[in-house]
């Protein structure tokens, strides 16, 4: 296949910009979600937190519409963000009541 | 339940401010991926290109070990965020050559 054309190359540069920063985010994120992981574990409190995910579906579909962002995308990703993030909690919560 | 203690609500506001920039950010690479779809169906190019792809998930591992990020859920991310991208593309493709 020919060399990718120069708007393409352009494109892929920004969106390879575009990643670093989500990648940086996330850790962020997951820094955060680590020490409320911990936090509910000493509390014992569950993992999971249906009215505050109800909460942040409504205002990250809300953002989304601000930006322009497809909000079932939105909803989509903060599914599957917070599905890791249980995941962490179930490890975090098992480790403080081991042995 | 009890309310929930100060520590964890700060940590969600600081959960609530990343999520923002991730849907913005998020919003902005559609933006470039939008693009490049266009770019791809005038030159009938395939929607996905393998070796771009293992280039990206290279990258994003090496960025993600250098944020401390899981480099598996890093790759993970990746491939949901690309999934996405190739629906749009497939869907940018069959306009073009629509009727």
């Amino acid at each position: 296949m020919d060399a990718p054309p120069a708007d393409l190359q352009k494109l892929r540069a920004s969106i390879d910009n575009i990643d670093a920063a989500l990648i940086y985010l996330l850790s962020e994120r997951f820094k955060c979600t680590k020490q409320v992981g911990l936090l509910k574990a000493r509390h014992a409190m569950p993992p999971s937190d249906p009215s505050r995910e109800q909460e942040q579906i409504d205002r990250l579909r809300a953002l989304a519409n601000d930006a322009q962002l497809d909000p079932d995308f939105a909803e989509k990703f903060l599914g599957f963000v917070i599905k890791e993030v249980i995941q962490h909690h179930k490890s975090a919560s098992q480790q403080t009541a081991g042995p």
